[in-house]
This record gives structure tokens, C-alpha cells and sequence, in this order.
């Protein structure tokens, strides 16, 4: 019997964004009848209650309404709903997980494009690109530099701070290159998990102090909001790469501003305590630092839905999700929102 | 018994770009002499016939002696020579190859280095880093571009005009990402060898008119010099990027000027016809341009020598090399030499 699935979403632009070709196929593969009242226009004073007992599965994503029991009593069948975004905090609250429904959400797929951010900018910094590159017609080309003086990939360490999805991608994608030595800080990770992905496990304080390149990819929570400060950042070596697309609160503002005026190593940053970042912020001054508008997460938005469907099929032919959120997980992406 | 090996280099330079300490460790695994002439200094006038007989291989390296048959006449027991760099066309020629000694060069280590760079330009362009990204100070980051007018890799077709060392490494490294299709033109490889690489066997003029990103990493030789002309790039899509790292006289040089100034396409260009490229360059003032100091090759020096050691080593315990230049290979590098 096809199953009934409801885009719940208002706004066209979302529809435009993630109902690709490839959510159209899935959802053909699986036989699934999928019903988007957005996918003509702004539906932004709709209510979702009264078409809710029709669905046996919802998908969700930016705007979408809070999936509380409440909400959840008037769709007596959906057992699942997919979360077309990253973290669900914005659209199930705790008393969603007392009702008898899975929750999933594309986060590992989004977690791929920041993986891939994270390689762009370990090879940029490998490669020493912004000491001699001509970037369009503004950054000269420095010709006749000696090689001993640009940095070299199978002589660097590369130290990952955190070991959720994104890092367990950018392990996978930088696999097939020559580093040296990858350092990863984790508390739930063991060395044996670690060298699976070929990496070795380290201490927050040696990710900083030993790595050639830093990537930060832990979540904000109690202990780690603004713990990189002026202290931490002085142990990082001199030329070193710091970068960041996790979250901006890891670090204390002006500490990495202070640290980065310095010129002692090269940043590259994707996320900002104000964003946009003001036209009149001094990262925007400083030649030893490249910045991207918060868009590591770009990349692959077609393949969200795709992937929640394959966790609802997965659901309605086996009872189990492979990425199902659990309250507790639920709990600690919440906590992330710290910022 | 213990092989005694040559570093036939006139240049301390040399000695300590290759010298390694990965290459010392290998000898020592091999039990390998290594004798060093230059090693504490240039010794530009020496000669090494003298000394040629008491060894059993020798190293060569940029500025190493051509080792023709009649200077091989003096190193009778010399049946390995190892080129510690990429074509052996300098320090080899065809008498080399009527004699007993077997030819191994790193050029499989340095097309590593090379595909490296491919790899970051692969990603610069797939993720669109020159619309948006602040490249130190000079070049402002543009925020708040709609994520539809930002590449996506899972939405793009790479093509890579070649299929030797360096497109093999590249596609090795590629195959962690989503990209949605790999076209490769070659002569010498079939749809099925391709296809186990990831790729897709395609036409010259299929990978100019059909990918989003062009790589160029074919040899040079009488069908191929100057083959990409204003024809041929006037073919390029709307808004691709085209990559050279490999030669620069596959183009010709005011044709991809003239496209270039049109602004219809980006590029990222390693390698020129004069290099150092001119100041005055007009390359230098177009802002739909990277360019790098023909460094591709960089990294991975250090891993040069203990290739070659593993190859000799083979030669001696196997008879047979897994990277040997033949006289049909050294011809066809000396054919790339056209350059």
C-alpha cells in the first residue's frame, strides 16, 4: 500500500530547494504519494492540523511548524518525519519524543558538504596556496619562491578537534592523500575507532600545539562555549592554519582577533559571532585570514530528502532507522543551539 | 651482500631537497651504501666516471650527467638507474637503453603532487570559492549569495583530458566526493578500465563541451601541441573552469587570452608559455583567473628516493621493476619534450 508523505513546508523557495530530481525518483522507487500544498506559491498562513490524519510520514525543514504531541495528535498514522536541515531542535521539542514517531534529519549529508569545505581549505593551507597564489587580479603571484619554503602535505600534521559526521567524512576524503599524521580530540572516540579512519587520538590541548592545520568540528556545549582562548591559541604553532566552519562560539572573539593580529599563523573562517560579519570587522582587514559567508553547509541539498526517505523505507520495512534521532540525541543537538 | 648505490649529483641543493630522512631509512631497510659526493657541498667540475665501478646503481637527479652507453661503459655493474625527478630525458638517450641497466624514475610520486593541485582546483571551483570567498584582504566576501547561484559538486560533470600517473591519482582522490559524472578522453584506455576508476570514457571535444571543470593533463606531443584553440575553448560552457597544470603549449596562447578576456569562463593556470610568466602578462589582470607558480609538482620530494629504492629493490630480489622506462616510454617522454 503507497504510503502518503506530507512536504510540510510554507515557503516555495524551500520546496524549490530540496523537492530535486532525486527526491522526485526516490519517492517513486518507494512508491511513496507525496503531497507539497507550497509547491505553487508561499503558503505561509496555512495550517498543516486538518490535512494531518491523511500522512503516514512528514518532512520538515526551515519554518516548518514545531512537531510537539500536541501538534502530533492530529496525525494519528505518521511514524516518521525527516528533517530536511541539520539539527531538529527548531521543529521537535521534548514531548515529541514521548509520542510513537522516528525522527531523522539529513545532518549527514549535510555533514558531507562541510567535510568538503574542510578539504578545500586542508589543501589550500598544504599547499601554502595564499603565500604565492594570484587570486583574480588583486592578490599578486609570487613567482621563484624556493619549495623548501611552501609547506608540504606528506610532512604535515593535520589535528581534527571533534568526531561527529563531519569529521568521520573529512577522514574518509582525506584517505587518499599523503598527511603525514592526523590528530584527532574526541571524549567518545577510542584510539581503536580512530585508526580505522587512519587517524590517531590526541588531546584538545595537542590538536592545538601539535597540528599544522586545526579544524574545528566539535559541537558548542557547556564546556567547550569560548573555550579556545588567547592561552589556547598561543600554543598553536607559528604558520600554522586555524579553521573554522563549526560554530563561531567556540572561540573567544576577540582573542582570535587579538591572536590573528599578530600574523603568527593564517585562519580560514566560515562562521562569525555577528552574522554577516560587519563590513567594518577587523577579520575583514587582516591579509592572513580568507573568509566564506557561512557556506560550508551548501552542497548536496538535493540529496536530503532522498536520504530521509531511505531512512523512512528503512523504517517502514525493517521498524529500525539507520540515523534515527533519540530524545537524547535531540538533547544534546539543543544544546549545540547554546549559540 | 650490501648494494652500493650513487646520489650523482653536482648540487648540495639537490641533496638536501632528496636526501631525506624517509630516504635514509629506506636504504638502511635495503642495507643499500648510499655515497653521496655533493653532500657537503656543490662540486660543479666533478667528474664521476672514476668512481662508476664500484657501484651497483646510482640515483640521477635535475643537472645529473646523461647516462649513455659510453658512460655506462664505466660502471659495469651498474643495472639500475634511478631519476629522481619526472622525464629521464636528460639524463638518459636511446644508447642508455641498448645497454644491461634497467631505468626507473619518480615521476609516479611527483604526478601525486600534481594531482594534488588538481584536487584543490577541483574544489575551488566546485564550490565557486572566487564568487564569494575573501582571499586575504584584497579580494572582499560577498555575503547573502543565493546557495542556487553557488556550484554544487553532486550537480557537476569533472572532465580530465589524459588518463596517465596523474589522472589516476586524481581520480582515486575524487572518489570520495559526490561528483556526479567523470568524463575522461584518452586514446589508450577502454570505457571498461575507466569505469573502474569511477569514470566515463569520453571525447576531446565531449570533455570541453560537456563538464563544468576541465582538467588538461595529457602529454604533449605532435597531435596534441596547440590542439586547445579558440575553437575548441569557445566550446566551454557558460561559467566552467578550465585547468592547466600540466602543459602550457596545448593551448595556444593568444586564443585562451581571448577567451579568457570574455569573462564567459574561469581558469586556474599553473604552467605558461614563458616562464617565469611575464609581468606584464595580461593573464595577470583577469579577475576570472587563479594563478600559481608552476609549483603542481611540489610536495612529496622527500618521498622520491625511497621510491626509487623500492623499485631497485624489486630489481634486485624480483629481476623485474613495477615502474620500469623502456626505450618506448623514454621516447614518448622525449616526444613530450616538444615543449
Amino acid at each position: 500500500m503507497s504510503k502518503k508523505i506530507l512536504f510540510m513546508t510554507r515557503g516555495k523557495g524551500i520546496v524549490d530547494m530540496f523537492w530535486s530530481e532525486e527526491a522526485r525518483k526516490r519517492a517513486q522507487k518507494y512508491g511513496y504519494q507525496v503531497d507539497i500544498p507550497a509547491a505553487d506559491g508561499d503558503i505561509l498562513d496555512f495550517d498543516f492540523t486538518p490535512i494531518l490524519s491523511e500522512y503516514d510520514g512528514l518532512i520538515t525543514s526551515w519554518g516548518s511548524p514545531m512537531c510537539s504531541k500536541e501538534f502530533l495528535s492530529h496525525a494519528p498514522n505518521v511514524k516518521v518525519i525527516g528533517h530536511s536541515a541539520g539539527s531538529v531542535a527548531a521543529i521537535t521539542d521534548a514531548t515529541t519524543y514521548e509520542c510513537d514517531v522516528h525522527v531523522t534529519s539529513a545532518n549527514p549529508v549535510m555533514a558531507e558538504a562541510v567535510a568538503e569545505w574542510c578539504l578545500l581549505g586542508t589543501l589550500l593551507a598544504a599547499r601554502d596556496f595564499w603565500k604565492y597564489a594570484q587570486w583574480k587580479a588583486v592578490s599578486p603571484m609570487i613567482w621563484g619562491l624556493p619549495e623548501s619554503e611552501v609547506r608540504d602535505i606528506t610532512q604535515l600534521t593535520v589535528g581534527i578537534w571533534g568526531m561527529g559526521d563531519t569529521t568521520k567524512h573529512l577522514l574518509r576524503m582525506l584517505k587518499p592523500l599523503r598527511i603525514k599524521r592526523i590528530l584527532v580530540a574526541s571524549n567518545h572516540s577510542s584510539a581503536e575507532e580512530l585508526a580505522q579512519y587512519g587517524a590517531e587520538k590526541g588531546t584538545f590541548e595537542e590538536v592545538f600545539s601539535q597540528s599544522d592545520i586545526i579544524h574545528c568540528l566539535v559541537g558548542v556545549n557547556k564546556e567547550n562555549l569560548y573555550r579556545v582562548d588567547s592561552k589556547v591559541l598561543s600554543t598553536i604553532k607559528d604558520g600554522a592554519t586555524l579553521l573554522n566552519c563549526g560554530r563561531a562560539k567556540l572561540f573567544k572573539e576577540q582573542d582570535l582577533l587579538d591572536e590573528l593580529a599578530k600574523k603568527r599563523f593564517t585562519a580560514m573562517l566560515d562562521v562569525f559571532h555577528q552574522e554577516p560579519l560587519p563590513q567594518d570587522s577587523p577579520l575583514r582587514k587582516l591579509d592572513n585570514v580568507i573568509l566564506t559567508p557561512h557556506c560550508a553547509g551548501y552542497t548536496g541539498r538535493n540529496l536530503y530528502i532522498p536520504f530521509l526517505f531511505d531512512q523512512f523505507e528503512k523504517y517502514f520495512t525493517t521498524g529500525k532507522m539507520d540515523y534515527e534521532i533519540s530524545l537524547n540525541r535531540y538533547l544534546t543537538q539543543t544544546n549545540e543551539r547554546l549559540r
